[in-house]
């Protein structure tokens, strides 16, 4: 079994296991679209919990909604989307084949070319005479397809809607009524984790490029002339951040917050949150520092709606390298006052007696590539097998219960250990198989703790708790085993120390 | 203030203090879609997490899975809805008005018009003259329209989709693969919480009939030979049953599980699932019983996959009488026997040594309807204010943190108890305004308790803890909040005896 991690290995084990596979696949797959099985279910939420915790908390004034999915053709009229969220196509002219064209010139000549015009890449096209990788036929000439799902509501299809091409639009448009509701205060926050929806060209690398996504994003509305100041600066001022800049692409480098703000020139406003979610990855998703960066886009690169844009980036081996998998957007006013304009309706507010539109950052979260992240990062090779070596706080099964064997009352004890465990945990039983394959089972699964339940239990209602990433095993009583797993979860103690060692490899 | 409730008033205070209202409404509204804010949002996590751990708690074999929400247009082929999930519309001649035909007949003559053709349609609107309720304008003949929102997916628009109009669809395309990785048992039960899509022609009532909408269905997939028993029948048999059968519309008779499967023959393995069904409504949701009842679908108001189908329904007095919010299918082997015959993939399985395609029998509820019915029965009028008795476990927000004045280290104090009480529970601070506000703001809010940091709180560390129903206030130590409240909200103790007393009203 080679070690060497690829896109094939996550994938076979995914749909094995229970996480995910394309969507529909009894039709012969569904391209772009994914379901997720109980496992990948269970991650999934995971994830979404852990994030809210996280940002949710960084602030009294930061909400969660929850808009339609599907909005009025108006809303990307305002926002600017119908016009310009296109996507670069080429057509091949002997057989057909649509690819997108900066792709295809990115493959050809192994260099990004995002954010040039159909007529710039057109000329690159003829220029190197890139040709149709199905048929070797010459493309035509580059056009755009707007990337939005247009749909007719109504009996007369009289209303032309669009599925969101992204969540952040659902906090525009509701931002008045909830700074009326929510106590007339900036900064307000509004956090929305849900689908979006994009026709992509050429949807690929399974959860990285689909057409149906989750994700988790927080706008932030702010006044615009406190953009240089945060409340809580002093916290992350020494903070070292990580960071590639346009002027150098191939380094990384690292950066206090105060000299990311003095030499860089972001203000402090968007600096703090670069810090946060820094944190989140190394706290929270236990990233290994040397795999995560902070990217700067470039003018052509960036979003239409940004006036600073910087991807977060997690380098994986699967994908041959760093991959984008959130970004933090300073949008300035763009939305607000495009929803202004065309509605009518006022979104200034009234903040120390002034009247503003207020600005925003955008944190914005794929939540399907970072579960595509947490499955490569925890996977490992070892001791024969798979294993998945899941934060333990991210495990999608927190605790497997096993009794030893299926007679002398073990089951039934074991059914009432997992009431007990179910009130606070997620919880799989299973009393099929040996023992050793029960425990290499809940390994490639990823579950973090196995309880065994055995003929000392019987005694002296003590079980076995085994953890995943060792196989260390310790003797924890019944009465503890909540407050014991608890702890370990948050890695509030060391695994060693939290009962007696019964097992070591 | 009157205290008839009325749809105008729920409208009302959901719009005021963030539990939803119409999408897009800087545009004038959309119609047939809402947005949840940060109430509504709460309100419908906590709807869903109680509907996962007590439908999923019936079996070990119950998983949550979640599928992709545009599928492809086979998908709906194979299911029947492509042919078969058609609305009846008429149009008036004269102003171009489209109404669907039977609630225009049922409006007008005051009789349910479920499931009639477009002929005995077009012939009942002839027979009584109805004419468009606009212009008074006649109606040209009832025609269809599928309730389904199509899609062309990729560059070329090569693939037709659709958004579900069930979440349904996804367990049974996915039925084989889970049912390889769980343990190939019987029963298995497939669970997916999430949006679905119709294009109601007349979407009314706020959320009860609308066009993006959230369901909570279970798929429960089983052998047919043992559709008259089930394992844990002994547990149901002598309870009672709420029920409303074709025979007499007018009536609800309450009959035992056993006499449900003897005297209305309907089989055990499906009326055992009625019976957790009332349960979750009576203990989890805290439904009165005398608003709730099954009711009988007759064959032509049955939805076209059904065998069986019971209706449940709670009887909502600003919707004018008993309102369906879930179902009980029986939805045999149509949907997997459709996917086999068209993806030619087989759906059978080997269980005790024989080859079936499983049945299924489908529990699904309408997750805004659902919210609609708490809204509506948590609304109160009583001390000259509105006050939402929740009931205590499905409260949007659980606790709020009120120190009594800004000074003397209150805040900070209260600070430092919000920090406690957040890892368990769903809290809010708040220091504006008076106290007998900031209660009356909360009652509203239909948060379940109140604790309030006091002179007392800085000598020794107990607070006020209040009930939003009764407004009796106990005073409980810090270190015993978290123990006690959560006691409380599962209606462990009783209030009063949960603390020392300090006031009554």
């Amino acid at each position: 079994m080679s070690s060497r991690i690829t896109i094939e290995k996550i994938e076979e084990l995914a749909k094995r296991r229970g996480f995910f596979w394309q969507s529909s696949e009894i039709y012969g797959g569904f391209g772009g679209f994914y379901d997720y099985g109980h496992l990948g279910f269970l991650l999934k939420s995971k994830f979404e919990n852990a994030w809210r915790k996280f940002f949710l908390s960084l602030n009294d004034m930061f909400y969660e909604i929850s808009p339609a999915v599907i909005m009025p053709e108006q809303v990307f009229q305002a926002s600017g989307h119908l016009k310009s969220f296109q996507d670069p196509l080429c057509k091949c002219k002997k057989c057909g084949n649509i690819e997108r064209a900066d792709h295809i010139i990115e493959n050809a000549l192994k260099e990004s070319f995002e954010g040039k015009t159909p007529k710039e890449l057109t000329e690159l096209i003829r220029k190197h005479n890139i040709r149709c990788p199905k048929c070797g036929g010459e493309f035509g000439e580059v056009g755009e397809l707007n990337m939005m799902f247009p749909l007719n509501i109504g009996a007369d299809s009289e209303t032309k809607a669009y599925l969101r091409p992204e969540t952040a639009q659902g906090a525009y448009v509701n931002f008045k009524r909830m700074f009326e509701i929510l106590r007339k205060k900036l900064p307000l926050g509004l956090a929305i984790i849900g689908k979006a929806y994009r026709n992509e060209i050429s949807p690929r690398q399974l959860l990285i490029r689909t057409r149906e996504f989750s994700q988790a994003e927080l706008q932030i509305f702010f006044d615009p002339e406190k953009i240089n100041e945060h409340p809580r600066w002093e916290d992350v001022a020494d903070y070292q951040l990580r960071l590639t800049t346009v002027k150098d692409r191939k380094k990384i480098i690292e950066m206090t917050c105060e000299d990311v703000n003095k030499k860089i020139g972001l203000p402090k406003f968007y600096v703090y949150y670069m810090a946060k979610i820094q944190q989140f990855y190394f706290n929270v998703m236990k990233i290994p520092k040397e795999l995560f960066r902070f990217k700067e886009l470039s003018e052509e690169e960036k979003a239409f709606y940004n006036k600073y844009h910087w991807d977060i980036e997690l380098n994986l081996a699967s994908l041959g390298g760093f991959k984008e998998i959130a970004g933090i957007h300073y949008r300035t006013d763009h939305d607000l006052s495009g929803h202004q304009n065309l509605s009518k309706e006022k979104m200034s507010v009234s903040i120390d007696g002034k009247k503003i539109i207020p600005h925003v950052i955008e944190l914005s979260f794929g939540v399907d590539r970072n579960i595509y992240a947490l499955l490569e990062l925890a996977y490992s090779e070892e001791r024969g097998q798979i294993i998945l070596k899941f934060p333990r706080n991210l495990s999608p099964v927190d605790v497997a219960i096993l009794p030893l064997v299926k007679k002398d009352g073990m089951p039934e004890k074991a059914r009432e250990v997992e009431n007990i465990l179910k009130q606070n945990f997620v919880v799989f039983y299973d009393e099929s198989g040996s023992i050793g394959r029960r425990y290499a089972r809940e390994d490639e699964r990823g579950t973090a703790f196995a309880v065994t339940i055995d003929s000392q239990t019987m005694q002296d209602d003590t079980v076995t708790l085994r953890d995943r990433d060792t196989t260390v095993q310790i003797r924890v009583p019944v009465k503890e085993l909540t407050k014991t797993i608890n702890k370990l979860m948050h890695y509030e103690i060391d695994f060693r120390k939290a009962g007696k060692v019964v097992y070591e490899p």
